[in-house]
């Protein structure tokens, strides 16, 4: 059986992973024609300080943050994380 | 273009959402064999209570409590949100 990661090996991976998911939102974004992250943010009823923190990869955000930013995305729980893990 | 989804209907939508990946960490520990949800939280270094809380739905998880607990079931979002979204 493959050796139990430790605690601190699964939180510098999840940092990592962190940083792609924000890369990933951004990347969507762009693709939907908003170059303005605030933008997208304001017209999605999102507050515009705390999404840049998610595209940075800065914040670890809840379960509904997640579902709201796919819905205004028009982008499958799936499909969004198909290209990250 | 679709009419815009209110706050509300997201909401509405959202929390059977969170029934739906409650019900498939459930259905996840069972195939792996833990008929105990404390006990699998216990061995994979998980808060037993809050990890009860996501198996019912009832709780808005981070990104890193979701993380944690696909890394101890090994497998991946993508697997993991085929099932629900």
């Amino acid at each position: 059986m493959a050796r139990r990661k430790s605690i601190k090996e699964i939180d510098t991976e999840f940092e990592a992973f962190k940083t792609k998911v924000g890369e990933r939102m951004k990347e969507l974004r762009l693709e939907r024609g908003y170059n303005s992250y605030e933008q997208f943010a304001f017209d999605n009823d999102i507050g515009r300080a705390q999404y840049g923190k998610y595209e940075r990869g800065s914040e670890d955000l809840r379960l509904s943050s997640l579902y709201k930013i796919l819905k205004a995305m028009d982008i499958s729980f799936t499909d969004f994380f198909k290209r990250i893990n």
